[in-house]
């Protein structure tokens, strides 16, 4: 497994596999690899013969208030989780190499951005599809695997592809739970003991609406007021938002149908969490 | 040669190219061919093995009052013109190919897009970074050929393949000129028989900006002076700008070097033109 610091060597790297006839899969992540990530490595390798990821905490994509400096990080850890995984290239660049002085560059994707987390999170998306630009340049990969606990940002990312034009598949991976449900994240590591309990609230809120949807209740608003109350009824959590959104454009809807995703952002103690259930489909949660 | 209407078969195309070892040059045009556009097509070849052009009338980068309607358009012409310099392929696509219903991503390049045309412009180089980054998508070339002409075009261009780490070479070119020094433009054919003299008020600045240089002066409040004052003597002149920047960040400056350019933006009649002196550099107008 090699490791790459610098986005030239990289890229001259990949452009060589490319003319060689490799396929190359990539997954981008911000370290702290846990099984979600592995999981996404393990579906990479399925779809091509060179698997990269990257390891960068992008701060483009942190609000000035937000846990950037406090974002976990074990490389030496991340290193060889990777390579037991089959990771054949790791891209793991300093912040200066990805944002040199003079940096005033951005992707901006504007409407599938504006709902959900841009609401509280407002440039988040304008990092996250700027840092993924970048990366898509550099890796020139021809698949590009993101996990759909994030589904505002596969759903922005595929917009960006394919509105730009770039010339690679994004593929997204269903979300990889602990045995309680709980979707993973590198941000449980903040979680107390006290909270991890609470943390549930989200992943069962997607069961309660899988069920009330599975019974025939299409009334978008009532399925969202049960379930704020059932969030609300769980110590330290606040809710960010609980809303059922067209999963293309990700707008509100009033009415559900199979194109509809129920989506979570609720605080618990200090820690965010996201989850969501795309209704029809089935629910990986025992 | 070949046209393609079709971005992905375009891109399906390129790729095969370059798989096949074949290095790519890239001329993208708004059309209405001049001589300056085929010498930047001569020197295209020279840079590669297969020589691309677009001929696109770019909708996001006109402003709402802007001469999008009445740019000047001749398909059957410019195909022969670019038959005849040598191009391989031209791109030529539809509205709706390049900017399809819901179409919603766009790469804004910040600071240097700030002073200049971007004042009076203030959506023109989001349009051109976005259109550039699609093309460039498309056509995957390695090395993409801008004229000098547009000097902030040319420096926000690279910007934005440094920033995004496109994998491309941005060769700029001198401005070509009519026997009597204009700058050539597709939007030279909007004059009026009695406008064409004072458009030439734009190029003797320059010489004028030259001599003064050369001279010694290094004010650039002084020059910026003297050549508003020549502009204005013009009948039918109105002057957008006359400013003496930094060629990198194209921020104003006060007191000349070998990195300053003269930059100028001139209103004839209805006509808006631009030109551009690097000040130590030569100057090709007799």
């Amino acid at each position: 497994m090699e490791i790459f610091k610098s986005a030239k060597k990289l890229q001259s790297h990949c452009e060589s596999l490319r003319l060689g006839g490799k396929r190359i899969s990539f997954v981008p992540t911000m370290g702290y690899l846990h099984e979600g990530h592995l999981n996404l490595m393990r579906e990479g390798k399925k779809f091509g013969d060179y698997l990269i990821i990257s390891i960068f905490v992008n701060p483009a994509q942190f609000g000035p208030h937000e846990d950037l400096e406090k974002y976990p990080r074990d490389f030496v850890r991340d290193e060889k989780l990777a390579s037991t995984a089959g990771v054949d290239a790791i891209f793991y660049p300093e912040n200066e190499e990805m944002y040199p002085p003079n940096y005033q560059t951005y992707v901006t994707v504007e409407k599938v951005t504006q709902n959900l987390c841009g609401q509280s999170r407002p440039i988040h998306f304008r990092g996250v599809a700027t840092i993924c630009a970048k990366l898509f340049n550099i890796v020139k990969p021809h698949t590009a695997i993101f996990g759909k606990k994030d589904f505002q940002q596969l759903v922005t990312i595929q917009r960006m592809v394919n509105d730009l034009n770039m010339d690679l598949a994004v593929v997204g991976i269903d979300t990889t739970r602990e045995d309680d449900g709980l979707a993973m994240s590198s941000r449980n590591a903040y979680l107390k003991k006290d909270e991890r309990e609470s943390a549930l609230s989200l992943s069962r809120s997607l069961i309660k609406g899988k069920e009330m949807y599975d019974a025939g209740e299409r009334n978008a608003g009532v399925i969202i007021k049960k379930l704020t109350e059932f969030i609300a009824s769980h110590t330290s959590t606040k809710i960010d938002y609980v809303k059922i959104c067209d999963t293309e454009n990700l707008e509100d809807i009033d009415i559900l149908s199979n194109k509809s995703v129920l989506a979570l952002a609720v605080w618990v103690g200090s820690t965010r969490l996201i989850d969501n259930y795309v209704f029809g489909e089935p629910l990986n949660i025992k």
